[in-house]
């Protein structure tokens, strides 16, 4: 596994030019998707079954520094003392939010992982990565996106690739599917792509602007979700016979976003934003074991969407692989939409 | 519309002898849905999409009496004076559970229609039917499937006509779909069959018997739907991508149950019944508007159903069109589950 993704970053690396610098920094935006991915084609190179679109978060996301060290500092600073690393024990320095995190704790074992990638290139450096999330901690909104986009795009800053979005796009896919999005701002697609060297399976960005988007978080949870992303989809895939359908809806409903975003036509991008969320969760629902991230509360929040939709205004939900409710809706209806749902955390994704 | 389901009627009742009688008595059991129906192909002579298959709930039903009246009695014995009906106004008398019903309520106008059908082959009678449900008010269990059969079969008791079972689970047909099958006890197929006149769809009973089994209903609300299951349906077959996949599943689900039920394989039936009706409310999530008759409470029990099966417990679930759940066991957990769920009303379905 670790050989062929460190195979696909050989290539994307390859003639990039080497201009190492001490230390990298670089800023990504969290995501929400509007289309949903749901469903590898393949694990390795997180090569998804449908294209997918999203909307970044402005500022709110991931800011990251990235310096390389030699072996012996990353003990001395760390621990006080000397000395190469146990063999299992991960070399990397990994803080988040300004506190060392164990290294033995998943958020460390991911980063280093994905930076064992990049190694061989930059001659063998131990790391220390300094992650702040923007995102309010307890919005109920993904990091990862942001992070590995914000930690790949420092990594081409420290070394001096000067890689194209493109290729940033590519290299943060593999630290988990839905970063590919998170390295540009506004509408976003990630094309799912054909070739299995995963050569063209990376995201674009949308020219379209839309100050008057906004999006309303419904935090229902913040417990880790016991069932995690990838777990998730596997089963998915593997059990739910609704699942066959998928592709084809998903396929559907990214260009019936576009066309809606390209017409500025709010409805129907509620619309099919929301049939695409509950559509996923329909796939889960009949997969075995059922699997169902949604909580009592999302769907009391549910009928309460349903319900105030029906009394003329214009919001509608979209649900990830959790628990929480992202709402949509039109700077207009701010102040209805606030009323209705107390304690939102209202963003604006064009600032 | 009635034209044609009355001439269904017709060719059923040809050749039946007539041997009316004043009154008419009889009893069919309520039924659960092991494989759910859900989709007509035909909605005027209640054709299926995919075949069922139910167990149904031994003394747990409806009783009922109709009797033939002049039409002079018919007001007269109501509202004490004597007369036509207006045009407008349901003619019969409709008694559920010893109380007279408005003649304006869906209950009513529900039973005369279906009356209706069978007016012209009895000499334009009028009638009054008194039905009692002997499930408990409270149970959340639908009452019409069980109220048509019995209705249908007090009519063939009144009017000697002698149908077999599988005549008079076609005419039960014709008042809800699912009553095709409450006219037998324990399991029972409903077959969709193919031809377009209605004919080869009729419910059929399995020869299993399996005095172990056991149903648990918990009642979660017992407020009527905001969408019945005639819309309810429509709403998917029209509008959910994700249902072209139910017919398949739905077929392959019902084979498997048979397989279950013959080999007393408990775990493949409870697993595959559950499956089977996460599958169809995954349909209707995928439907637009999202059809959810699943209640915040009705997800607190499926994952409460999840959690105490990933500890031991041999126990299953199933949801109607509704948002209540029936707990499929076998008799040697009973005192487990009912630990588990305080309040369960337990069925024996083998009495």
């Amino acid at each position: 596994m670790d050989d062929i993704q460190s195979h696909f970053v050989k290539n994307i690396l390859a003639g990039a030019p080497a201009g190492l610098k001490e230390c990298g920094l670089s800023s990504a935006p969290a995501n929400i998707a509007l289309c949903k991915y749901w469903g590898k084609r393949d694990p390795v190179l997180n090569l998804p079954v449908n294209s997918s679109l999203s909307i970044s978060l402005g500022h709110l996301g991931t800011r990251t520094e990235v310096r390389s060290l030699a072996v012996e500092q990353t003990f001395q600073s760390a621990h006080g003392q000397a000395g190469m690393p146990a063999p299992h024990e991960n070399p990397d320095l990994v803080y988040l939010n300004g506190q060392l995190q164990p290294s033995d704790s998943s958020f460390v074992k991911r980063t280093c992982s994905f930076l064992n990638l990049f190694r061989s290139k930059l001659g063998d450096v131990k790391f220390e990565v300094r992650t702040e999330n923007t995102i309010p901690t307890a919005a109920g909104l993904a990091s990862s996106a942001s992070g590995f986009a914000a930690l790949v795009m420092a990594l081409d800053n420290m070394a001096g690739w000067g890689l194209d979005k493109r290729r940033l796009s590519m290299l943060a896919r593999l630290g988990s599917g839905s970063a590919a999005r998170s390295v540009y701002d506004g509408f976003v697609q990630w094309q799912a792509g054909t070739h299995s060297d995963g050569s063209d399976s990376f995201a674009e960005p949308l020219p379209d602007i839309w100050p008057e988007f906004r999006i309303g978080v419904l935090e229902i949870s913040d417990t880790p979700k016991s069932v995690g992303s990838r777990d998730g989809m596997n089963r998915t895939v593997e059990t739910s016979e609704l699942y066959k359908i998928w592709p084809q809806q998903a396929a559907t409903d990214l260009e019936t976003i576009r066309t809606a975003i390209a017409a500025r036509d709010f409805l129907l991008l509620g619309k099919t934003a929301e049939r695409n969320a509950l559509a996923m969760h329909a796939t889960m629902l009949a997969a075995w074991p059922p699997l169902l991230y949604l909580q009592p509360e999302t769907i009391a929040q549910i009928h309460r969407v349903q319900q105030v939709r029906a009394g003329g205004l214009g919001v509608y939900l979209t649900i990830d692989a959790g628990p929480n409710i992202k709402l949509l809706f039109l700077e207009e209806n701010e102040t209805a939409v606030s009323a209705v749902f107390p304690g939102l955390q209202i963003i604006k994704p064009f600032g």
